[in-house]
């Protein structure tokens, strides 16, 4: 990505010199982001009424004068099946909310169709122009919403590639969950090649694998990985004494980046809101939200002392359609909020092992001391929900309806999401804004040119559709990959094939048997068409262009050089 | 309430003229608030959705710059029930942007608690000013929403008290549905009284019950009854062409109002909304959305020509627990949102009358072209969902399940809502606010004095809870009406008696007899207990205080005198 991933302290080249001093003249010299994955308007309500009753506060710390306005979320129609965009995923919003474009759910920040183009984040052009970059998430680390700022890929899923860039992104600091990611199946991971933690301490990256790991890094590490979880992390409800919290992993993510002289970006996201809301759990969803807020506070008070720091606050989307009434009953048992002990990940095993509904009685009174379950409460339990949460989505189920809150799936949903904000930022994303909007108002703030990003990873990279054949060779659409190119496509009725012309040179496709001529002498080449779509290998296109483009298998790009 | 309802042009009292020159200091002459009741934040985003889609505008006129912030909506504990106020309904919510203060669900600018007090609104207290009202809705009239700005009741179900304080209220224009509460049984009404139609128009109120009557009002007519519909305005769906739509009424409202030189303040509520989300239709809640959207196009037209207005916008709350999307799809099917004819409150009778589901088919197919229900579909809507709304309950749940959004229930959840504004009031409602601010600022803004307008109400008149005993004879809690009029409480262990004392007197009731003696004589008043609570006449309480206050039985109030 042309920045180098060493730490930044040995950074002085003319580029980033000259970004420098652009950026003295930019309203903040830092930015951090923040985004509460899922968090939708009623998971902010709800924390905020348990604030209210249990913690004696009216109001969240981002409630308290920060909010400023809301964002629209849609995403754009996928390219790979009927889905709208009406209602968006992480991957999707967080390329909005990361590089200003929209795209197709599944997009790490590349662009939607045949041929997709990768988009410059706000992380990547501000480590142009010097600035450090890091990224917290109580997710796994390479999950979609950290991994669009410094990562591209056609598919979320991708997140061994994700891993990978991340160690070229020349981002500083990672703390977040995913070990697998990073490990082999040897290890219990899920890379074929080889752990590649070792290459990030090549590199320079202070490793910390737990809450002491973590506190052992030093201000002036420069880069820092810290894995605190094979996956995810665990749910605050569940959480060890050897992990650390979202705050513990915010300020010592700001301690390292905050030595940089030219700035730094972060992105902190409290990921498992958006697990807890799928899951249906409000009990653990509100202890996500309340540790969200608490990172918040963590952020803004740094915001605060330091003077030269914009923070804005948003979400990706609402996940499972939490409402806060059921029925035709005004009513929610907030009393009931903070009973539970555990979430319903720490349950699934127990619940699954039960062997009838006084076993499941047992443990729904342990967790939460309901003791009364009727016979219909405790059998929904034991049949589940009919979801792949099973048993742990009956018991979500059950809990819900007691606490008086309803839920409309599993899945996401399209309504708006909040913004929050402090510092220069605020008046840039006040009102009614898009999701994209986060972006351009981030890059703005800092004088990044998200453009400029962009431009240097296209220069790069193409990121086409694919299929492997039978024989393991690969092969891309023939018009969409030609127009990137600048590759003239016609068609020749007579011979019932596809032409292929740039600079003098014509290649000839018989779209019936899959040959290819040149001149009307045979090739080694040949085409194969699905559902009527031609799809050609690299070669080709290379032979008309005249480079040698490569084929990344791991990240499925093109790389242009 | 002290402010004649004559027209303002005659209202040259040396109190308003003070008051006016002191409005002339404010920043804003003029006030419209509107209220979309039960437009939750998914309700704001499904119209988006439709608009965008259907009309070829990606936002919505109020989400074109206007939105400003949030605000909570949790009302206070009932004294009736054991409600917490989690959840608030209409009228709590409307006391509260009214007057300013919590309160508990049910009430109409009531306090909570056994002996309520009156709370003076923003158009009582502009009234004071010398200041024009109005209250425009596509609801009845005497609907929550409207009532709390010019009425005072303990209970918001008594609508024909209301329709007879409006007229007592100095309120200068009203529009809207709820006929009922103005006629008699006799002519399809709901009062025992009388028809109070003609009281308005002895009192100088032009009336008028369609369109071209409304039409017809012209600009100076200083006052102005227009009741539109026997009970509510038909949804935008239903409506024929002799009903006014929102815009209209509002834009006649303005011109009547706005020909006061002192400035008027104006409600505008979209009632429906609300009705549509208890029912769970969303395509007739999005049209009602809609026209809420166009009406405040009205109202911010009028508001940049004139110069001299703010606008605020707000909702009382969620209604039906809208999701916008469901089970685990990531979805909604915008497609299908503008394909239904009538709401279901236009289809219910044809519902009702079906025999099979064979006619269900044909009635769906004809309103909204679904001509493939599966038999599971057909058969829910024969059988109804189980609400009140039956038939026309089913027919919502299937046309929501296959549009993709979700609904929790037919009743108001507790979500956080918007605020939109335009003008000076922008800057104080902006952030995160409680639905009280949305008064509280209204009344700065123009320069009202909320606090002097409740101080009048209050000494004309208490609000206790009662009890009509066998004998029609109406009582009231003695401790907390004691309090309330300075009559200190006593206990005498020996005689099993509560004293109560003021000024030289005291009174002695025997709680398990309900005698009551003074000086060890007997009087003619008996006490009586009801749920451990002693309930005295009025009499007793005139009799200690020396005067001779008077029971309201219409209003539900003791009118001080």
């Amino acid at each position: 990505m042309g920045v180098s991933g060493a730490a930044f302290a040995a950074d002085t080249t003319a580029t980033t010199t000259a970004a420098a001093s652009e950026t003295s003249a930019a309203p903040s010299k830092n930015l951090i982001v923040m985004i509460g994955d899922g968090m939708g308007p009623a998971e902010v309500t709800a924390a905020r009424y348990y604030s209210k009753r249990f913690l004696g506060k009216d109001r969240l710390e981002m409630d308290n004068g920060y909010y400023v306005g809301k964002a629209t979320t849609y995403s754009q129609p996928s390219p790979y099946t009927t889905e709208s965009g009406a209602v968006t995923d992480s991957a999707a919003a967080g390329t909005a909310f990361s590089t200003g474009n929209k795209t197709y759910n599944n997009a790490i920040s590349v662009s939607n169709g045949d041929v997709a183009k990768p988009f410059g984040s706000v992380i990547e052009a501000a480590m142009k122009q010097g600035k450090a970059a890091g990224l917290v998430t109580t997710d796994n680390i390479t999950g979609a919403t950290p991994a669009v700022w410094a990562s591209h890929v056609r598919q979320r899923s991708n997140q061994n590639a994700i891993a990978s860039q991340y160690l070229a992104s020349g981002v500083n600091v990672f703390f977040g969950g995913g070990k697998v990611n990073f490990v082999t199946k040897d290890e219990k991971g899920k890379r074929t090649d080889k752990n590649i933690i070792p290459d990030y301490e090549a590199k320079g990256f202070k490793t910390a694998f737990d809450k002491k790991g973590l506190e052992a890094i030093p201000a002036n590490a420069g880069n820092a990985l810290g894995i605190f979880a094979d996956n995810e992390i665990p749910y605050v409800l569940d959480r060890g004494e050897n992990t650390p919290s979202l705050p513990q992993m915010a300020q010592k993510a700001i301690d390292i980046l905050s030595q940089n002289k030219n700035g730094f970006v972060l992105m902190i996201e409290a990921g498992r809101i958006d697990h807890a809301g799928h899951a249906n759990d409000l009990p653990a969803n509100i202890q996500e939200m309340l540790e969200m807020d608490q990172t918040f506070k963590t952020v803004v008070d740094f915001a605060k002392k330091d003077g030269n720091t914009s923070v804005v606050v948003t979400a990706d989307h609402e996940t499972g359609g939490l409402t806060l009434g059921i029925n035709n009953v005004y009513e929610l048992n907030v009393d009931l909020f903070d009973k539970q002990k555990h979430s319903y990940e720490y349950l699934d095993e127990m619940l699954k092992k039960a062997q009838n509904t006084d076993e499941i009685r047992k443990i729904v009174a342990d967790n939460i001391g309901f003791t009364d379950l009727t016979e219909e409460e405790a059998a929904l339990i034991l049949k589940g929900d009919g979801s792949s949460y099973g048993r742990a989505g009956g018991y979500n189920a059950v809990v819900s309806q007691r606490l008086a809150v309803g839920w409309t799936g599993h899945g996401h949903t399209g309504v708006d999401v909040g913004v929050w904000a402090y510092g220069p930022i605020a008046s840039l994303v006040k009102g009614d804004v898009d999701n994209t909007d986060i972006a351009k108002s981030g890059a703005k703030i800092i004088g990044a040119d998200l453009n400029a990003a962009s431009q240097e990873l296209q220069n790069k990279y193409v990121y086409p559709m694919f299929k492997i054949g039978r024989d393991n060779k690969v092969s891309y659409p023939a018009r969409s990959l030609a127009e990137e190119f600048g590759i003239a496509v016609g068609w020749d009725e007579a011979s019932k094939s596809v032409t292929l012309s740039k600079d003098g040179k014509t290649l000839s496709v018989n779209v019936e048997k899959g040959t290819i001529t040149e001149n009307g002498a045979a090739t080694e080449w040949t085409g194969n068409m699905d559902n009527g779509k031609l799809y050609l290998p690299l070669e080709v296109y290379n032979h008309l262009i005249g480079k040698s483009y490569m084929w990344d298998a791991v990240n499925e790009r093109i790389v242009k050089n």
